[in-house]
């Protein structure tokens, strides 16, 4: 299922091509159907491979760290296709599975202290304000 | 606000203060409200505490990099208690302006490819699959 | 802070007047600030009394396990607001504190698993489709 | 799919053998898929077991009243992979069609004002504060 | 997957078919699975098509762009089911491929922005307030 | 609250500056907090601040159709900063009480068939196949 058809390279604009052979070029692999989804639409496509390229590229996080961080948000999301590709993409940067069960474990408590706070009401400690 | 009132120790049932002092001697600060809310029920006061500690605790992931997962996962659960709370905490274990503003990079890069993925409603590719 | 005025009963649109009468006689308490906000919109005010009540009104459901199921579904969306609302209505209709502190453990356990099963991505079994 | 293959008994780490044997016994029936994903990790699969089991066990609350508020709680966190277990489970304990009606009408009549209440972002009254 | 039997109109209580014929007239189509999972229960059925009629038909805002923001909505609340089914609707509705790309840029940037107006826990100006 | 402190133009890096004085020339009036706390990172700011111009600026979508979307979204994210900052932003374009109130009456609809379709679990129709 998909709300827009799935492009091939041949079916998309002219302009989202040079965006899938980046994406090829990188991942050394086909693109996967989040990015032939967006091709219809060339600026949002390259928008979204740099702005995820600059989010997960080198910085003062390591990269592999930054995926984890990423799983976890689409985890909360509940973005079924991100929580699979991220995870692949972490496992392909070195996440072992001990990560990966600690990343889970991580996700799964402060998923059940962020329901406890909310369902207790309790206001930020003043010590907390920046 | 609070849909509980929040207990001090004299309050707090005896079982609870066990777990606020231990609180006390862990953090070397004075319990927050989480935890005053909390202190109605000694075994999900214990048992959370716990959970906690167990989540953000030695492994194979550093302590810093958990906790700044947690604070992930609180922005996508739109809990700002805990954005408050485990931001704070992230600080206090060497998180830098640059790495805080890295960290809000990914989430928000997260939080935009979650809602085109789900608008895209794109299946996972097979090569995702475990 | 609200993103329209609260109106008084002489401010709001005649037609409102009468739904926050009915509110005023059947909490025996003046309508809260929900009520005052939407009274802008007398079809909405009205229709929105109307779902509230229908919902938690006799049925074959207790009208205390359903206002507790109304907190929870509150919790998971975030709204501070509804908690607050709710779990004083669930106090008022007889929830105890044990009730309370039970109610907050099957909704924080919820959520871990709510979690974990994203996170892991498994399908739905068979045995589970109706 | 799945970010992590199901484990059959034979190929689960011993340690979670012990917990498999556990669920199969008191269900009286095959461990379920999230059960298999979670094999691989034996401390994080045996502590969620023991928290599903004390949150839906025996307590002030009726088990079928705990088992719908788990519904309801994963409804509002979108997952599906819960929404389906759970109502079997609600199922399986004695819920009727028409409960299952009622429990829906809670749901969505929640959601609705949930989002209004956040949409006009009124403050919290103060006859809410406990 | 359903946590319900869809009901053909044949199996659908009498009352329920009304509201079946009700949605095969005004669609001019079979009436779409939301609708027969829902006619298990009458009241329930004609209500909620009652209220999807009132909130997208005529207004003061136009039918279609109510429709792209139930389709928002749906995104940010991840119902699958929802983001194709109003898509769709939007599409039949006049929505063309450049409308859409924008809706998702709507959509996807509200989201980031969102993210970060909770990661950085800022009050809300004095200026917004009603 | 915040969870970094916000910056007057003095305090901000001077390349936060530009960025600064570019929103409040667009809006004329000074910049609200979500910018002051965005301007400890320059680069995250200076991109912000473009991506939403080019979300809520010139296309196919009225502007104000735009921010209606934008309210939207955000209310089912629950992000209370921004229900405040663009339903101030929607008026300011030109929206009425007579389209807030439907706007809210269409938000609040998609919430709960969004609810009711995740509870009753239905598969999506293959006529929705884009």
């Amino acid at each position: 299922m998909a709300t827009v058809p799935l492009l091939s390279d041949e079916a998309a604009p002219e302009a989202s091509r040079v965006t899938l052979d980046a994406i090829r070029a990188a991942r050394g692999a086909e693109p996967n159907n989040f990015w032939r989804a967006l091709a219809h639409d060339p600026d949002q496509l390259a928008e979204t491979w740099a702005a995820v390229n600059a989010a997960l590229g080198p910085g003062v996080l390591d990269p592999l760290v930054k995926e984890m961080i990423y799983v976890a948000v689409s985890v909360a999301n509940s973005c079924a296709y991100c929580v699979h590709s991220h995870t692949a993409a972490a496992k392909a940067k070195g996440m072992t599975p001990a990560m990966h069960a600690e990343l889970l474990r991580v996700v799964q408590t402060a998923s059940r202290t962020n329901a406890l706070a909310t369902a207790l009401g309790v206001e930020v400690d003043e010590r907390f304000r920046a």
